[in-house]
């Protein structure tokens, strides 16, 4: 089955997922730009890989051609990431171009790999003897995992056997190396755990489940294996953590890992950890766009309610193991925050990482800009452009699950959806505008249920009263303020039949959002929220610089449909008050007493403004951003 | 002269330096903390460098012992700068167990030196072929130049000519590799440039001053020199440089350098970048407490206003070199704006960073904490506790200047002095309770003077009308609000006479301090300021987190004295509000509905709250502290 998480055997996860290319959307928000991501991001990603010698280190690993290493010592991973996003992308249909180009990599992988099994081409030939000697430091089986991680979504998608079988060869390797009689040893970075679930997912080999859960359970040990630092996660057992610390991707991937054991174990210590950390970083440690990670220094979590706006990392990489991790947790429980999450994240923190042109991308995603802060080509450290490839390539496979109660549909976009349900086949479609307004309407075109079963239909937190009608009747939901899901039943009892309309209204206002006083940078400023969508303004869009502009609470803003601005796009207009010292005084002194400051002479002026949706900045000419504005 | 910084002879300066011998102490703020660095400090430091084989590599250098070099590349550089402070501290008078150690690291130091001259302990024996081959990195020319400062100031306050000797002979080797048919080299952390013009100043060879601009002109070359960063300030000349950027101790040691090659050539195009930069770094890149570099991520400057409280870097070491800086630029213009900020870094985060029994330090001094971040004994990277020591050894050099105007009085302190001026000796003694009430009687206790001088006396810029008598008779000074020095004639036309007493009045109120409106962080805050001394809140002495407690600016502060407390200090004491938001919403959501969170329940309490010096943080119990507070 052509699934990135698979937990339709999985004994303690409640949903079950539901194959790529069930799912097809034809919506056009997304849509578009997958397809960009097919025919130009990943494309020029190959590019990419063979300029700077990604694909070169395989073909010197395989001696078929001499020279040095080229790059980081995690560069393999980048490949292995980039071969799994084109497996997605051939899980919906051929791609003859991706096709050839992913024929051409695995071939180069395949060959690169050692006659034990090994396969890391920064450690051949003259680093062959530092084999495992760093685990902290070197990614090395971190670059292990992602190599399984394609492998897995390579056979599913294509049904071939030649990755996968490397993979195995690799794997098998690992679990003599470091199963439980053998060394002590875990990844510096994590991401090898939740690979190694799917592959015992995939092949029921219970080897691989029990070498998942050693590497999570040989960190936080006394004395520690990999340095003991919280920004390794090694300064206590994972069923003792309670805050995400230290690097904000490996803190997520080592959750999906986490999540992964439990759905196949029950390990209740697994789960309560899982959702203490969910607290503590939707509660103290995320931004409001989902991103996280606040730290340039280590890319790493801050403290609580550290979450500067300029200076946020927000590596778009964390914000998809974000993703990855919600999706794993509301597979386990079925509850709504975490698909809620998924959404914010993937509208609001992984989107703005990606150029309109699907050729540049941001590392970092802060939340306030001086106009300095563009997207980039490639970056010598290229972790995020194939996460992002990937994470778009895999979209369809988060919009549903299904369970015995019926479907869940998690995300809303224009499609068409071959689902089982109900004991039998069911085609359903949406039709919406979404993210651009709420109305949807789900339509069952075909079914082949021979049971009646429920439509569980997420109402987001945004949404403080959604109204829903099967065939034209209000039906009274089990909650209609999210975030929950709300469970629709067939009409009169009966399953459901061809040509059943529900529709789904969650009107869309626009909201002004404030920070917990404890986010000293956010004290007395709002964010702009419509539906799912964070807004921002550029000075590009307003004329005024961000920092100058004071909203008004009580100034109400229009919505309007721009359909040629950055690919189309509801702007929020309203007025705003532009405040800026005047005078003598025009630049105010770094530091002054307060009576003076506060009896500086001002020039107040009333501008219109435009908010733009955050995902979008940066594409316009260069300029101040915020997300974060002063309130009057 | 037993002096640090001699420009005596410089012909572009305008201030003369008084040797450190000349201004006894005898005050109870400075004065205690300096015997507390004399009998605790330096010794405890002499214990770690042997401890931590910082001395050992000496040893090993010269063949002494065995055993691999210890520690980081640049540890030569912490006991150079521990030698330094030895030296002013016999500058002063005898100190045998100072001696005693010094003597000691001296002859370890010149044994270690080779036949060419050259003196690195981390590039001999399996090293050595990589002398001067990363000049950007590995901090060699950095060391020599702390090597060479530390044998000046041994020389200029002992005597001595060994440990002079040892730096002429590398500054010669330095001069030779790096002359200018030499080698096109410049060390990626400066230091040597104000070396090497000390030296000059001390042999009168012309040789070290050329090699110090040379050093400097190499940097923003094309190509460049060292890789064309801003970070290593390599990415413009420096006489085209108009903003501080990149690690922020390199960014003013720079400005050291190129204020005393200024000082001694009159370069208009150096002192022109030389205000540039200052008006960057003091009106845009400086925190309240005169504090630089805020940002961890690579020791630096950040970009305009970028001045997180909590994540402050503000390492110990940068504020020193903007006093090192501040104290050239004084003595080239006399302008009291730069004593002013020497007066605010000394007191509000060059002093912070040693702990009141004088054995722990902090390297990085936030402006708000959560209690975590403490005093430590020791760095790895041990740079800043021989610069505390160093400063807090030389620090009655910066009391007073000469000119031909007569004595400029720079800091406040009880002191008394032997100082040359009006062509003759003159005995100043200085009265002041200062930083603790702004009177300051000064008398001229003896005079050989044979002409009339003037007396600079400095009012700083907290002080916004000060009145000044001589001899009880009020005069009308050339300004009196500060920063500026008010000129004070002797009465009568005639010289100065025994017994004449000048009182200088600075009533000191309770300030309340706004940031400039960008700093979003502070929005809506006030910092307390009285005299020169900022304050901060601390948990441990006022019962509630800093973060909830919001001032009112109606609401006056007292000041009381408490002797027993953190060494005695005046405390403010006012009342202010605990603002917490209370019932089933007792902790607020991240984010949330400006409608939502504007209508919380939130309980008010007055409570009394008690402000101490910020520079004593840290030495209560942990807890909260904060310099900026929410106004309500």
């Amino acid at each position: 089955m052509s699934i990135h998480v698979d937990t339709s055997r999985s004994p303690h996860a409640r949903l079950r997922p539901v194959p790529l290319g069930a799912v097809r959307l034809t919506d056009s928000f997304w849509e578009p730009r997958r397809q960009v991501n097919r025919s130009v991001t990943l494309p020029s990603q190959y590019r990419r890989c063979e300029e700077t010698g990604r694909i070169d280190n395989f073909r010197r690993a395989a001696g078929k051609i001499g020279g040095e290493f080229q790059g980081r010592y995690y560069n393999d991973s980048d490949v292995y990431k980039w071969v799994e996003a084109c497996a997605y992308v051939l899980a919906e249909g051929p791609d003859a171009e991706i096709e050839r180009m992913l024929d051409l990599v695995v071939r180069e992988i395949a060959e690169a790999q050692e006659p034990d099994g090994y396969l890391n081409t920064h450690f051949s030939f003259e680093k062959k003897d530092q084999r495992w000697t760093n685990l902290r430091d070197l990614h090395e089986l971190y670059c292990a995992g992602h190599l399984i991680q394609a492998a897995v979504a390579h056979h599913r998608c294509t049904g071939r056997a030649d990755m996968l079988e490397v993979a195995l060869r690799f794997a098998d390797h690992i679990c003599g190396v470091f199963g439980p009689d053998g060394r002590v040893g875990t990844c510096g970075h994590q991401e090898i755990e939740m690979a190694l679930v799917e592959l015992y997912r995939l092949t029921g080999h219970e080897r691989y489940l029990t070498q998942a859960r050693l590497f999570i359970d040989r960190r936080g040990q006394t004395p520690p294996v990999i340095g003991g630092s919280s920004y390794h996660q090694d300064h206590a057992p994972f069923r003792r953590l309670d805050a995400v610390t230290g690097h904000a991707v490996r803190m997520v991937y080592y959750c999906c890992g986490a999540a992964d054991v439990a759905a196949e174990t029950g390990d209740r210590e697994y789960l309560a950890a899982l959702e203490r950390l969910w607290d503590s970083m939707t509660n103290r440690r995320m931004y409001v766009t989902g991103g996280i990670g606040s730290r340039y220094e280590g890319e790493a979590f801050g403290e609580d309610y550290e979450l500067p706006n300029e200076r946020a990392y927000a590596e778009s990489c964390a914000a998809i193991g974000s993703v990855m991790w919600n999706w794993r947790m509301l597979q386990i429980t079925g509850e709504a925050r975490f698909a809620d999450l998924i959404e914010t994240t993937l509208y609001n923190a992984m989107l703005p990482s990606l150029s309109l042109d699907g050729e540049r991308y941001f590392y970092q995603n802060p939340l306030a800009d001086s106009g300095k802060h563009r997207r980039q080509p490639w970056f010598e450290c290229a972790c995020c452009p194939p996460n992002i490839a990937r994470m778009l390539a895999s979209l369809p496979a988060y919009f549903y699950s299904t369970s015995e109660e019926g479907i869940w549909v998690h995300l809303y976009a224009e499609s068409t959806s071959n689902l089982t349900a109900g004991g039998g086949h069911v085609r359903l479609r949406q039709q919406t505008r979404y993210p651009w307004d709420g109305e949807v309407t789900l339509t069952i075109e075909d079914t082949g249920a021979t049971r009646p079963f429920a439509l569980m239909l997420r109402i987001p937190a945004w949404c403080r009263e959604a109204e829903i009608t099967v065939n034209g009747d209000p039906v009274h939901a089990a909650g209609e303020a999210g975030p929950v899901y709300a469970v629709v039943h067939p009409p009169d009892g009966g399953p459901w039949n061809a040509g059943d309309v529900v529709r789904l209204s969650m009107p869309m206002g626009v909201d002004f959002l404030r920070a917990h006083p404890y986010v000293g940078n956010n004290a007395g400023r709002a964010a702009l929220r419509r539906g799912p969508l964070i807004y921002c303004l550029e000075q590009a869009g307003s004329g005024a610089d961000p920092r100058d502009v004071h909203l008004d609470a009580d100034q109400p803003f229009s919505v309007s449909w721009h359909p040629d601005l950055l690919g189309g796009a509801n702007v929020l207009h309203g007025s705003a008050v532009v405040r800026r010292p005047t005078g003598p005084w025009a630049e105010p002194a770094l530091y002054d007493l307060a009576e003076v400051c506060d009896l500086l002479p001002v020039e107040e002026r009333e501008v219109q403004i435009a908010a733009i949706p955050y995902y979008a900045w940066g594409n316009l000419r260069p300029g101040g951003m915020a997300v974060w504005l002063a309130m009057r």
